[in-house]
Protein backbone atom coordinates (compact mmCIF):
# COMPACT_ATOMS: atom_id res chain seq x y z
CA UNK A 1 0.00 0.00 0.00
CA UNK A 2 1.59 3.49 -1.12
CA UNK A 3 -1.21 6.27 0.02
CA UNK A 4 2.28 8.91 0.36
CA UNK A 5 0.63 11.21 -2.89
CA UNK A 6 -2.48 11.57 -1.18
CA UNK A 7 -2.74 15.15 0.56
CA UNK A 8 -5.46 14.08 2.62
CA UNK A 9 -4.98 10.41 4.53
CA UNK A 10 -8.24 8.48 3.96
CA UNK A 11 -8.53 6.48 6.93
CA UNK A 12 -8.48 9.49 9.17
CA UNK A 13 -11.14 11.38 6.69
CA UNK A 14 -13.61 8.23 6.60
CA UNK A 15 -13.30 8.02 10.16
CA UNK A 16 -14.29 11.71 10.86
CA UNK A 17 -17.92 10.13 9.93
CA UNK A 18 -19.59 9.59 13.11
CA UNK A 19 -21.20 6.57 11.69
CA UNK A 20 -18.26 5.31 10.13
CA UNK A 21 -16.35 5.60 13.00
CA UNK A 22 -19.36 2.69 14.67
CA UNK A 23 -18.37 1.23 11.81
CA UNK A 24 -14.78 0.52 12.77
CA UNK A 25 -13.04 0.39 9.52
CA UNK A 26 -9.80 0.93 8.64
CA UNK A 27 -7.90 0.83 5.59
CA UNK A 28 -6.53 -1.98 4.18
CA UNK A 29 -4.68 -1.77 0.85
CA UNK A 30 -4.97 0.56 -2.25
CA UNK A 31 -3.34 -0.39 -5.19
CA UNK A 32 -4.52 2.15 -7.50
CA UNK A 33 -6.49 0.10 -9.48
CA UNK A 34 -8.44 -1.50 -5.90
CA UNK A 35 -9.06 0.12 -2.58
CA UNK A 36 -9.80 -2.40 0.17
CA UNK A 37 -11.62 -1.58 3.08
CA UNK A 38 -11.45 -3.74 7.14
CA UNK A 39 -14.20 -3.78 9.65
CA UNK A 40 -14.40 -6.54 12.41
CA UNK A 41 -17.53 -8.23 12.57
CA UNK A 42 -18.21 -7.88 16.57
CA UNK A 43 -19.86 -4.03 15.84
CA UNK A 44 -21.48 -4.80 12.96
CA UNK A 45 -22.76 -8.05 13.54
CA UNK A 46 -26.79 -8.47 12.94
CA UNK A 47 -29.54 -10.30 15.08
CA UNK A 48 -28.49 -13.90 13.15
CA UNK A 49 -24.42 -13.28 13.92
CA UNK A 50 -24.02 -12.63 10.47
CA UNK A 51 -22.87 -8.80 9.14
CA UNK A 52 -25.70 -6.22 9.26
CA UNK A 53 -26.40 -5.61 5.55
CA UNK A 54 -26.36 -2.04 6.20
CA UNK A 55 -22.48 -2.53 7.38
CA UNK A 56 -22.50 -4.17 4.36
CA UNK A 57 -23.96 -1.52 2.00
CA UNK A 58 -21.80 1.10 4.10
CA UNK A 59 -18.31 -0.52 3.78
CA UNK A 60 -18.70 -1.15 -0.06
CA UNK A 61 -20.25 1.82 -0.76
CA UNK A 62 -17.16 3.94 1.62
CA UNK A 63 -14.40 1.53 -0.50
CA UNK A 64 -15.41 3.01 -4.21
CA UNK A 65 -16.07 6.26 -2.68
CA UNK A 66 -12.63 5.83 -1.11
CA UNK A 67 -11.10 4.63 -4.62
CA UNK A 68 -12.63 7.18 -6.73
CA UNK A 69 -11.25 9.91 -4.18
CA UNK A 70 -7.69 8.81 -3.90
CA UNK A 71 -7.59 8.02 -7.85
CA UNK A 72 -8.56 11.74 -8.30
CA UNK A 73 -5.90 13.06 -5.51
CA UNK A 74 -3.36 11.07 -7.02
CA UNK A 75 -3.68 13.11 -10.32
CA UNK A 76 -3.53 16.04 -8.63
CA UNK A 77 -7.40 17.02 -8.03
CA UNK A 78 -8.97 17.73 -4.60
CA UNK A 79 -12.59 16.37 -5.31
CA UNK A 80 -16.02 16.33 -3.75
CA UNK A 81 -17.35 12.71 -4.33
CA UNK A 82 -21.16 11.99 -4.37
CA UNK A 83 -22.98 8.48 -4.87
CA UNK A 84 -25.99 8.83 -7.15
CA UNK A 85 -27.31 5.50 -6.89
CA UNK A 86 -26.17 1.82 -6.25
CA UNK A 87 -27.29 -1.94 -6.83
CA UNK A 88 -26.93 -4.14 -4.34
CA UNK A 89 -27.13 -7.87 -4.10
CA UNK A 90 -26.74 -9.81 -0.74
CA UNK A 91 -25.65 -13.25 -1.80
CA UNK A 92 -24.59 -15.13 1.44
CA UNK A 93 -24.36 -14.73 4.88
CA UNK A 94 -20.97 -13.44 6.40
CA UNK A 95 -19.76 -14.43 9.56
CA UNK A 96 -16.36 -13.16 9.38
CA UNK A 97 -14.45 -9.72 9.39
CA UNK A 98 -15.77 -7.10 6.51
CA UNK A 99 -13.04 -6.98 3.76
CA UNK A 100 -14.69 -4.94 0.85
CA UNK A 101 -12.92 -4.78 -2.32
CA UNK A 102 -13.36 -1.63 -4.62
CA UNK A 103 -12.78 -1.69 -8.06
CA UNK A 104 -13.85 0.47 -11.40
CA UNK A 105 -16.79 -0.93 -12.94
CA UNK A 106 -17.43 -2.53 -16.66
CA UNK A 107 -16.52 -0.89 -19.63
CA UNK A 108 -14.99 2.06 -17.53
CA UNK A 109 -11.40 3.39 -17.51
CA UNK A 110 -9.59 5.50 -15.21
CA UNK A 111 -7.92 7.57 -17.77
CA UNK A 112 -11.70 8.15 -19.44
CA UNK A 113 -12.71 9.70 -15.52
CA UNK A 114 -9.81 11.21 -14.46
CA UNK A 115 -9.63 13.26 -18.37
CA UNK A 116 -12.77 14.33 -17.78
CA UNK A 117 -12.14 15.74 -14.53
CA UNK A 118 -9.26 17.87 -15.82
CA UNK A 119 -10.94 19.13 -18.37
CA UNK A 120 -14.97 19.69 -17.13
CA UNK A 121 -14.03 19.61 -13.17
CA UNK A 122 -16.62 17.02 -13.17
CA UNK A 123 -16.26 13.17 -13.86
CA UNK A 124 -18.90 10.45 -13.80
CA UNK A 125 -17.69 6.86 -12.55
CA UNK A 126 -19.25 3.16 -12.12
CA UNK A 127 -17.83 1.70 -9.32
CA UNK A 128 -17.53 -1.87 -8.12
CA UNK A 129 -17.46 -3.27 -4.92
CA UNK A 130 -17.61 -6.95 -3.57
CA UNK A 131 -17.53 -8.47 0.01
CA UNK A 132 -16.23 -12.48 0.03
CA UNK A 133 -15.82 -14.58 2.89
CA UNK A 134 -12.19 -16.08 3.68
CA UNK A 135 -13.11 -18.56 1.95
CA UNK A 136 -13.90 -17.08 -1.11
CA UNK A 137 -17.32 -17.22 -1.04
CA UNK A 138 -19.23 -13.88 -2.50
CA UNK A 139 -21.27 -12.48 -0.06
CA UNK A 140 -22.31 -8.98 -1.06
CA UNK A 141 -22.08 -6.70 -4.89
CA UNK A 142 -22.34 -3.44 -5.05
CA UNK A 143 -22.32 -1.47 -8.47
CA UNK A 144 -22.65 2.43 -7.98
CA UNK A 145 -22.62 5.66 -10.28
CA UNK A 146 -20.43 8.07 -8.56
CA UNK A 147 -19.82 11.64 -9.65
CA UNK A 148 -16.54 13.86 -8.92
CA UNK A 149 -16.81 17.50 -8.59
CA UNK A 150 -14.27 20.33 -8.14
CA UNK A 151 -14.82 21.69 -4.97
CA UNK A 152 -16.21 24.98 -4.84
CA UNK A 153 -13.90 28.22 -4.56
CA UNK B 1 -49.51 3.83 16.43
CA UNK B 2 -51.14 -0.28 17.30
CA UNK B 3 -48.33 -2.48 17.90
CA UNK B 4 -50.39 -4.68 20.46
CA UNK B 5 -50.44 -7.53 18.49
CA UNK B 6 -47.06 -7.99 17.94
CA UNK B 7 -45.12 -10.73 20.05
CA UNK B 8 -42.01 -9.20 20.11
CA UNK B 9 -41.64 -5.48 19.68
CA UNK B 10 -39.94 -4.48 16.98
CA UNK B 11 -37.77 -1.46 18.23
CA UNK B 12 -36.00 -3.22 20.79
CA UNK B 13 -35.04 -6.26 18.32
CA UNK B 14 -33.80 -3.91 16.03
CA UNK B 15 -31.85 -1.75 18.61
CA UNK B 16 -30.12 -4.78 20.00
CA UNK B 17 -28.23 -4.88 16.74
CA UNK B 18 -25.02 -3.03 17.35
CA UNK B 19 -24.82 -1.32 14.04
CA UNK B 20 -28.48 -0.47 14.24
CA UNK B 21 -27.67 0.93 17.80
CA UNK B 22 -25.15 3.25 16.98
CA UNK B 23 -27.97 4.62 14.26
CA UNK B 24 -29.98 5.60 17.35
CA UNK B 25 -33.33 4.84 15.77
CA UNK B 26 -36.71 4.73 16.78
CA UNK B 27 -39.75 3.12 15.84
CA UNK B 28 -41.88 6.21 14.52
CA UNK B 29 -44.94 5.12 13.35
CA UNK B 30 -47.08 1.40 12.12
CA UNK B 31 -50.16 1.53 10.95
CA UNK B 32 -50.37 -1.78 8.94
CA UNK B 33 -49.74 -0.36 5.42
CA UNK B 34 -46.79 1.54 6.48
CA UNK B 35 -43.73 2.10 8.74
CA UNK B 36 -42.00 4.68 9.88
CA UNK B 37 -38.73 4.68 10.98
CA UNK B 38 -36.59 8.46 12.79
CA UNK B 39 -32.92 8.53 13.24
CA UNK B 40 -31.25 11.82 14.80
CA UNK B 41 -28.78 13.42 12.33
CA UNK B 42 -25.95 13.74 14.72
CA UNK B 43 -24.68 10.49 14.79
CA UNK B 44 -25.55 10.11 10.72
CA UNK B 45 -24.19 12.94 9.64
CA UNK B 46 -21.41 13.01 7.22
CA UNK B 47 -18.06 15.40 6.28
CA UNK B 48 -20.88 17.33 4.22
CA UNK B 49 -22.99 18.26 6.86
CA UNK B 50 -26.01 16.00 5.43
CA UNK B 51 -27.11 12.36 6.56
CA UNK B 52 -24.56 9.87 5.28
CA UNK B 53 -25.42 7.64 3.03
CA UNK B 54 -25.06 3.76 5.05
CA UNK B 55 -27.27 5.57 7.83
CA UNK B 56 -29.98 6.79 4.64
CA UNK B 57 -29.60 2.70 3.36
CA UNK B 58 -29.61 1.01 6.62
CA UNK B 59 -32.80 3.18 8.06
CA UNK B 60 -34.67 2.39 4.51
CA UNK B 61 -33.69 -1.49 4.43
CA UNK B 62 -34.81 -1.67 8.36
CA UNK B 63 -38.09 0.11 7.68
CA UNK B 64 -39.03 -2.34 4.97
CA UNK B 65 -37.70 -5.23 6.78
CA UNK B 66 -39.65 -4.47 10.33
CA UNK B 67 -42.88 -3.85 7.88
CA UNK B 68 -42.91 -7.25 6.57
CA UNK B 69 -41.76 -8.69 9.68
CA UNK B 70 -44.49 -7.10 12.08
CA UNK B 71 -46.86 -7.89 9.04
CA UNK B 72 -46.32 -11.37 9.25
CA UNK B 73 -46.19 -11.23 12.83
CA UNK B 74 -49.76 -9.43 12.69
CA UNK B 75 -51.57 -12.45 10.87
CA UNK B 76 -49.48 -14.42 13.54
CA UNK B 77 -46.46 -16.13 11.42
CA UNK B 78 -43.33 -15.64 12.98
CA UNK B 79 -40.43 -15.13 10.39
CA UNK B 80 -37.14 -14.97 9.50
CA UNK B 81 -36.91 -11.92 6.86
CA UNK B 82 -33.83 -11.51 5.19
CA UNK B 83 -33.42 -8.76 2.47
CA UNK B 84 -31.74 -9.97 -1.30
CA UNK B 85 -31.20 -7.56 -3.17
CA UNK B 86 -31.93 -3.37 -3.48
CA UNK B 87 -31.57 -0.56 -5.83
CA UNK B 88 -30.87 2.63 -4.38
CA UNK B 89 -31.17 6.39 -5.50
CA UNK B 90 -29.76 9.31 -3.88
CA UNK B 91 -31.81 12.42 -5.28
CA UNK B 92 -30.83 15.85 -2.87
CA UNK B 93 -28.63 15.66 0.55
CA UNK B 94 -30.88 15.84 3.77
CA UNK B 95 -29.71 18.18 6.35
CA UNK B 96 -32.21 17.23 9.26
CA UNK B 97 -33.34 14.06 11.12
CA UNK B 98 -33.82 10.91 8.76
CA UNK B 99 -37.66 9.45 8.41
CA UNK B 100 -37.81 6.69 6.54
CA UNK B 101 -41.36 5.35 5.71
CA UNK B 102 -41.66 1.79 4.01
CA UNK B 103 -44.89 0.03 2.04
CA UNK B 104 -45.18 -2.49 -0.20
CA UNK B 105 -43.84 -1.81 -3.38
CA UNK B 106 -45.92 -1.43 -6.82
CA UNK B 107 -48.04 -4.89 -8.03
CA UNK B 108 -47.63 -6.20 -4.48
CA UNK B 109 -50.45 -7.18 -1.99
CA UNK B 110 -50.29 -8.18 1.42
CA UNK B 111 -52.94 -10.97 1.05
CA UNK B 112 -51.02 -12.51 -1.72
CA UNK B 113 -47.71 -11.85 0.04
CA UNK B 114 -49.20 -13.23 3.50
CA UNK B 115 -51.43 -16.19 1.89
CA UNK B 116 -47.71 -17.39 0.55
CA UNK B 117 -46.39 -17.48 3.49
CA UNK B 118 -48.98 -19.28 5.56
CA UNK B 119 -49.38 -21.95 2.46
CA UNK B 120 -46.04 -22.48 1.79
CA UNK B 121 -43.68 -21.10 4.54
CA UNK B 122 -42.09 -18.90 2.72
CA UNK B 123 -43.15 -15.49 0.94
CA UNK B 124 -40.98 -13.17 -1.49
CA UNK B 125 -41.83 -9.09 -1.92
CA UNK B 126 -40.60 -6.12 -3.04
CA UNK B 127 -40.99 -3.01 -0.90
CA UNK B 128 -40.23 0.50 -1.48
CA UNK B 129 -38.78 2.86 1.14
CA UNK B 130 -38.09 6.42 1.37
CA UNK B 131 -36.56 9.22 3.21
CA UNK B 132 -37.66 13.15 2.38
CA UNK B 133 -36.72 16.16 4.32
CA UNK B 134 -39.41 18.59 6.10
CA UNK B 135 -40.44 20.25 3.18
CA UNK B 136 -41.03 17.27 1.54
CA UNK B 137 -38.21 17.14 -1.03
CA UNK B 138 -37.34 13.30 -1.65
CA UNK B 139 -33.70 12.56 -0.89
CA UNK B 140 -33.69 9.21 -1.37
CA UNK B 141 -35.29 5.87 -2.16
CA UNK B 142 -35.02 2.34 -2.20
CA UNK B 143 -36.59 -0.90 -3.78
CA UNK B 144 -35.83 -4.22 -1.91
CA UNK B 145 -36.84 -7.66 -2.82
CA UNK B 146 -37.21 -9.86 0.68
CA UNK B 147 -38.10 -13.24 1.32
CA UNK B 148 -39.57 -14.41 4.67
CA UNK B 149 -39.19 -17.85 5.77
CA UNK B 150 -40.66 -19.80 8.19
CA UNK B 151 -38.12 -20.25 11.37
CA UNK B 152 -36.16 -23.63 11.15
CA UNK B 153 -37.99 -26.09 13.80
Amino acid sequence: MDTSLSPLPIEPRLLAIPPVHALQLRLADYDRNSLSLVAPLAPNVNDKGSAFGGSLVSLMTLAAWALLSMKLEDAGHGAEVYVQDSSVRYLAPLYHDLLAVARLGPGQEWGQVIGAFAQRGKARALLRAEIADPAGTLCCTLEGRFVALAPKT
